[in-house]
């Protein structure tokens, strides 16, 4: 038994620190970079790249629209070639990085509001896909399996990488919803949920129901003020269990 | 005899035109392509990337200052690694470009006071050098032959290519120089310098002299009101004189 | 009889030129000056409204989408408080440069996309009023008779300045339209449309019929290659009608 | 006897929060508000105001470099004209919310590597100078006493406010430098060095040396991980030993 755990990572810029990536990525297999759109660097970038492979996490980019003072968080009505050509111009930029550091990337991911763009809205859902299959269709994509993008991406032979996110909530319907008041999990509620995604493929909904969750991976918020902790007991309740945290290419 | 013509490229942004890329493209052999920084978007990118592909034209990153509202030409003290990492970003971005329309980098280039800063400022010399042999060492580098930068490459076995920037003048050392009041060349006057380069390795100086211009490509300014006009004549007079414009690596 | 007629102004950006302002200032009564949000910058800002003075032309604040690369034309969903504070922020900024050329700002107008936002979508319409109200109840506001936040303003003892966009195409319900294959209109087509505003209220649909047209001013597009002969064109033939082109205040 | 505490406040920007302007704004008398150059924007710009205002704080434009990727932090060469465009952009912008909360703005200061350029290089001293003066001569500038603008202004009749940076060191000419190492001040320390200067217009130098600090105002540095213990310690030593914590009108 084995699942992936990923988390958002990169997301400093200048003077600005946002998350303790280093602390997290020691608990972690897969790390989604910013690319500097929405949020990141050169620098940040680069570091943040530098303490993935130290601590063998698989890392892929983590896309988003060109917003820095809404961190990729407002939606905005971007064409859709100006979504292929803003994919293909972060994915390139964090390339250079890894091809220095001998690195491969596993994955993409969409950041914020652009997951929800490009997994949900039909003029978007296409041209994502073809920016990724020109440049690299070995490349997986991270998505909610209840997406209209996954049987979308299974027509088009896509590799996709099916995911929960597990400090989220989800209804009924397997949507993850933003609660009026976020829930606020305790690092072993959140290990709690990883556990029963990686074992049963289940999940519970805020009605009390249990539902599927047939995900390869499961997200963590790097951003969240115990994150660090909840990372740390993801990991831990996970191996304890036996389950194996691997990347989605293990 | 053979020389190559570069001239600067892809600086639309937006709603913003500048120079007339495409009619540019038909009379020369080497595009330096704006990554983003000091211009460019990620549209204007792959637009420009593939007028160069029609019209048969190596390409290079044009890399610049992050500062698009003084168009890379007002000197910033970045740290030398601010400096290698932007170098690499704005790489990788035009790459994932080049890569999935089947063509490859010939050259970088740094541009506006950009230009300066990495050929004359000891400080930053090394590592823009640096960012480019862990990127690929085979990328040509556009420099002047009088450049500090010049023996330094040189000592490090990068593969330059000196340039002469026939639009501009020169003093009698060899640097180019800002008149005061910029010398507006006619078509001819231009042509005859390039042609000069190709068939002496000479330039004429603004204090009359003649002197050693030992390029192996010459630079014009894409965004003159009449670039077009100097770039059709420079081609026409090489060819009349049966010199082949050829990129760096013909 | 008399109109005002109105045009954006001030949309250069550092390098890049758009537009002619300084020409076009010569035929009109009010400028909408970019405020560096979608457009220009703090130089460009002050030049604009020194031509303003020059040519006697009335100002106001045109108010953008903090998205450059998209010239403030792709929808944000900015939030509310945004709106507001963004509004602020950008009529502010302009008064500086007002205040030390002892000018008034006349008006305020939204651009690009936002124009549609703060006039028809309901979450924007009030926090665009506050903005408004709290700042400087005695702002002109251009906006469209037709459109949501005409009566809503109205109700608020808002002062409006209701605008016809004599440039682009209406339906038979008063709605200005984005035509497919966009109309192109001679100085002359746009002159009568003007003119019949001005003397009618009256102006024609894409389908023939002739409707209410009841505006104070008229909005001619400073971007079109044609923008200056359209402005010469517009104020000759309403001055040889007798109508009086006059600002807001007029 | 009295003195002025000023902190750099309001540097927050989007989803990145730097500081605890809330806090510290309890124990000073004047706030350097960012203006959206180098850090800040509109919504935080609104929202430091509003603190201010609540604890009862004089402001003035914290005015920076338009470079937030280097936090104003990275010398830019602009041009004397940028320079005057720019602070009147920035002051107007903050001007408009002033406006709003029926405030005032006490003074200007300049953030970052522009400190060193408005008050040292004098190619922009002159054009600062001029905006403040074509704006609102009676704003207050804070400055270091021994800066080269410190003579210029009093020569042009500004109204200087001498600071020392008393969380910063200073060597025995009184110009305030980096240490390679950061010499970490304790609260207690920092509260002395306040004290020293309010009592005795004195201040120790690196050397050991004591020297003429003869300021009416002393900055903390809102950034510091312990900037709210630093704010309380000085407030209290000062107020201990009576000496009135009041800003530059009071």
């Amino acid at each position: 038994m084995k699942i992936d755990i990923n988390v958002d990572m990169g997301e400093s810029f200048g003077r600005y620190t946002l998350g303790n990536d280093e602390e997290v990525m020691q608990y972690i297999s897969s790390a989604n970079i910013a690319c500097g759109f929405h949020a990141g660097d050169p620098l940040v970038l680069e570091k943040t790249i530098k303490w993935a492979k130290q601590y063998n996490v698989a890392v892929g980019a983590h896309l988003g629209l060109p917003d820095r003072q809404g961190f990729g968080r407002r939606e905005m009505k971007i064409t859709p070639d100006e979504l292929r050509t803003d994919t293909l111009y972060q994915i390139g930029a964090m390339e250079a990085f890894l091809k220095i550091h001998n690195m491969e990337m596993q994955h993409v991911k969409a950041h914020g509001i652009l997951y929800r763009m490009v997994t949900e809205y039909e003029e978007y859902i296409d041209p994502f896909y073809q920016a990724i299959r020109e440049y690299n269709p070995d490349l997986w994509i991270m998505l909610p399996p209840s997406a209209p993008a996954f049987e979308r991406g299974k027509e088009l032979g896509m590799k996709l990488a099916p995911e929960i996110l597990i400090d989220l909530s989800y209804d009924d319907e397997g949507n993850w919803v933003i609660e009026r008041t976020k829930k606020a999990r305790t690092p072993e509620e959140v290990a709690e949920r990883a556990l029963m995604v990686a074992r049963e493929k289940k999940i519970n909904t805020i009605s009390g129901k249990v539902i599927e969750a047939n995900g390869v991976t499961v997200c963590l918020h790097g951003d969240a003020p115990n994150a660090v902790e909840v990372a740390r007991k993801v990991n831990e309740v996970l191996r304890e269990n036996n389950v194996m945290i691997a990347n989605l290419n293990e």
